[in-house]
């Protein structure tokens, strides 16, 4: 772990203290190098890597470890989509000043979720910067050689499958917030917990990878929104899809939210941070696919079909009539 | 090239516009999945990171063309220094707002550096941020199996090398925030460009890559002052050294602001942003690896030799009394 200017009473015992303690990987060389060493093993390297920035994709107030778990999951969840095991990251964290409970709890965080992955830190940068709080991460996975599932597969006649429930993430930052859900939900703090706790803490499905990399035509995951998202799967395919919204997996929580008018669903199939697998399947790949998902403890849901044309994909209500969406997916420019 | 929250007339087109362009690998995808993919070849991959933030690593008004140059080159001399031979890079940018003149000339910096270094733009991810422009690259390179050079591998006798010349960055530096050497230089365009492109758009030794791989028992680059770096070195490889400091290489501008006693030389061992190669050769190896260098184009000069002990390295005048460092490497915590 390397960091433009430091000194030994500064940065460096900083990493010391609490970034060598969990880069425990042979490669990482106990973050005493300038590199770091990824064997290639004879596979692919599937490289992704995704940022988060205080206060635009994290609370100010969130607690640290979930800062870290979110930084590290969102790449996990990248992983997991294109069907590859996790071999690894680098982090690079900006920091305004050094905040030594903050950076204790943080490390602990990402400690715990780079074993329960089995996904080592490897090496990485530290600078300071005058700017919010921000947490880079590249990940790298590993699949056989050219087995990396692609956004552009999905063929005609494909089933649209999505692991988990959709829509959970949104509301947990509408209640974070303090919007409607909030309000909504004052009086039950479990549904409070839960939808927080999506919005903070992803789950990736890298439990899933396998069964992707052998049965999905095309992956990605979710994280600007379901429609959007499969807007962009369409189109790096060349096809469109037609999805059965009331299909679309909910919580518990999420489907009351919608029973009771609180938020609609158009709302959920576009709001982000997901983190679940959008994938197209084969019909005669469905029964395996679900299969193998339910082994590893894990729900798919079929929402719906890919069908030949090029317009963009629909979203059709229980009567058959296309539900509209004014904006399909967030963006902050 | 994902980005968290995006839509097609915000990040997406900014992508297509200015980056799809140069990312032409094949692992690229052209940017339109969410991941990238870097081809092992059976080799080992050296990885690193660096990130450079406005006002903190490059001045607000330093040329978006070299900022871009100085992002990739940064993680360029990383691979030199390990004898890596370069491979591709992700890049993560946070940016406050869309300047569209800002950009076009970022990405073009950015694609000519790519493209004469030979290490493409595999990926990457936009975010917005309220605080400075932030770049961030993860860089990968090719090393034979286990050929990594490290930090830790310098024994007693060996002879301390370093490329290029030393301290012109840091006057480059000093310069372009009109400190004594821009008074100093006020008549003097030519040195005052020189100095300010060293500090701009480092020249990262890459051609040396392959003679270091084949010679150094030690190496790194020279980012935090070649003091401060050199202490580094010693102290992963378990020795010392004793640096000739009359030997350390100046360049003409360096050595007459020297001369003029404008600087002292403790000043340029002590100043960040060389990104030369710092390395320990055996001594039956030092004319092979000169020669080698020769070939290359660059320079490389003997400037002392390592010791069996553990204290601190010295730095020697040229009457042998040790020079006294205050501050051997320079850190913002």
């Amino acid at each position: 772990m390397t960091s433009d200017h430091k000194q030994a009473s500064g940065e460096d015992s900083l990493i010391a203290r609490y970034f060598k303690p969990i880069a425990t990987d042979p490669g990482a060389f106990g973050l005493d190098d300038d590199a770091a060493l990824l064997k290639a093993r004879g596979e692919d390297i599937v490289v992704t890597t995704d940022a988060i920035v205080e206060g635009v994709h994290y609370l100010p107030d969130d607690p640290p470890d979930t800062v870290a778990r979110k930084a590290l999951r969102v790449n996990l969840s990248d992983l997991a989509a294109k069907g590859a095991t996790p071999a690894g990251f680098v982090l690079t964290l900006a920091l305004r000043s050094v905040d030594e409970a903050w950076l204790a709890a943080f490390a602990r965080g990402l400690g715990e979720d780079a074993k329960s992955f089995d996904c080592p830190l490897l090496g990485g940068d530290t600078v300071s910067t005058p700017g919010p709080l921000t947490v880079s991460i590249t990940a790298f996975g590993r699949v056989p050689d050219s087995k990396m599932v692609h956004r552009s597969g999905a063929r005609a006649g494909d089933r649209v499958m999505v692991t988990g429930t959709i829509g959970d993430a949104a509301l947990g930052l509408d209640l974070l917030k303090g919007g409607p859900v909030a309000r909504a939900l004052t009086d039950d703090p479990a549904a409070t917990e839960i939808l927080s706790s999506r919005y903070r803490v992803p789950q990736p499905r890298n439990a899933l990878a396998m069964a992707v990399r052998h049965h999905a035509h095309a992956a990605m995951d979710v994280s600007d929104g379901l429609a959007g998202d499969l807007a962009k799967l369409c189109a790096a395919s060349g096809v469109s899809a037609d999805i059965n919204a009331p299909l679309v997996p909910l919580s518990a929580v999420a489907a009351g939210l919608v029973a009771r008018g609180v938020v609609g669903l158009e709302a959920l199939i576009s709001g982000g941070d997901d983190y679940e697998i959008l994938c197209a399947i084969a019909e005669a790949d469905v029964a395996a696919f679900t299969n193998e998902a339910g082994r590893a403890g894990m729900a798919v849901t079929a929402i719906g079909t890919v069908t030949a044309d090029r317009r963009a994909p629909r979203f059709l209500d229980a009567q058959g009539t296309e539900i509209s969406l004014r904006r399909p997916s967030y963006s902050h420019f």
